[in-house]
């Protein structure tokens, strides 16, 4: 947690925040601090800046909060990514968050499991609890919107093109598909298929919709990898 | 498994071998092949090629092998990684090894906590069930040489000079550092420090040795993260 992401409902005043909850419990056995130290803060889709311990107990934390430093900036991205197993999906959850992505599409394909869907992480308040570890830790405070699309013809062929629509638009496909281009800043749509790649006839789909068919490489990487190897190379720091 | 990784104790004459472990069953629970069909395989330290299926029963399969392709290039790095907690160790090896690493230091830090060098992962045996692991997701064939240095100082003074001579020597570190510099094929080595990163006089000490403090934008990734996004920075495709 390099960050203790604050909600308003913690403010008991403009300036002062009182928290008894995992984060409490989380700065009391990390973070340890003393009266007068301050500790890194952020509000919920607001700012950063700093919040200077007023006391400390057994059962809260109170913190005098200063919130001055805009949220870090984020990636130009749109994210369409076929449905992790649940086992990958908290952590791919958190990466993404962490990296800076901001508007997420989870979608179906032919190879994602059709159980996948009945996992309960994939319950609002599971997600947005991944996403918020993966902010806590990259120190952002601006929450990544999640979108869930069952049926991949639908999304492809009615609100795909909206979405892509002036953007970079690629999909990572190990195989007939041009190098990973330069990083660059300009706003992108990309996609990334489950774990054996999308089929030929979605990878066809998402062509016909303007995307373009990348790799990073002969090496098959899992999507927990394949996440920040692509996001590190699409776009400059 | 997107490569049978195949040891010279599976032959049984010059081309063929008999499989009835681990390997084994994901075969038949993952792939199902039929005879005739081929698939990817490797041998440990050699070749990669194809292994058509002669026959598979409950008990095992046999593959007439064609090993005729060179594994694939490795990265020209050696790295140095402050020794991750357990539970980021089995992952952390495994995206190691499959992103190509084929020399890595595991070494102590400050802020790595002691309790971490008794961990039963730390066999030889279990390091290298992880790095099978990744070769067998990359299709890679040749397996990572994986040292243990339990003593920071003795190990940056007196080994780390020899390691890091003639290559671009990096330590990844949030504060005070420049920023990643761009892809380049040349020999490197890349320190990476534990949560929390290294302390001042750890940075210093590698500065001394002629390591350049290097960052990855304000956001603090995990190793897990951090490991894949600096090797996709660091080298080009």
């Amino acid at each position: 947690m390099n960050l203790i992401l604050l909600y308003t409902s913690d403010f008991t005043d403009d300036k002062t925040v009182v928290i008894n909850d995992r984060r409490f419990h989380h700065i009391r056995s990390i973070h340890q601090p003393e009266p007068g130290e301050t500790l890194k803060v952020g509000l919920l889709d607001g700012n950063r800046g700093t919040g200077e311990v007023l006391s400390l107990c057994d059962k809260e934390i109170t913190l005098k909060v200063a919130l001055n430093q805009p949220a870090p900036e984020a990636l130009p991205l749109k994210l369409i990514l076929a449905l992790p197993r649940p086992k990958m999906m908290k952590r791919t959850l958190q990466t993404i968050a962490a990296m800076g992505v901001k508007e997420i599409y989870l979608i179906n394909s032919y190879r994602v499991d059709k159980s996948y869907w009945s996992s309960p992480l994939l319950q609002p308040d599971k997600i947005r609890e991944q996403l918020v570890l993966g902010l806590e830790q990259a120190g952002d405070t601006v929450m990544p919107e999640v979108h869930l699309r069952k049926r991949f013809k639908p999304f492809v062929e009615d609100e795909l093109p909206a979405i892509s629509q002036n953007t970079r638009a690629l999909v990572a496909h190990p195989y007939h598909a041009n190098p990973c281009p330069a990083a660059s800043a300009e706003p992108s749509t990309l996609a990334i298929g489950p774990e054996g790649g999308f089929i030929a006839y979605e990878v066809e789909k998402l062509k016909e919709c303007g995307f373009n068919a990348i790799h990073i490489g002969e090496r098959i990487l899992r999507v927990e990898n394949a996440v920040p190897v692509l996001l590190a190379r699409l776009f400059p720091l």
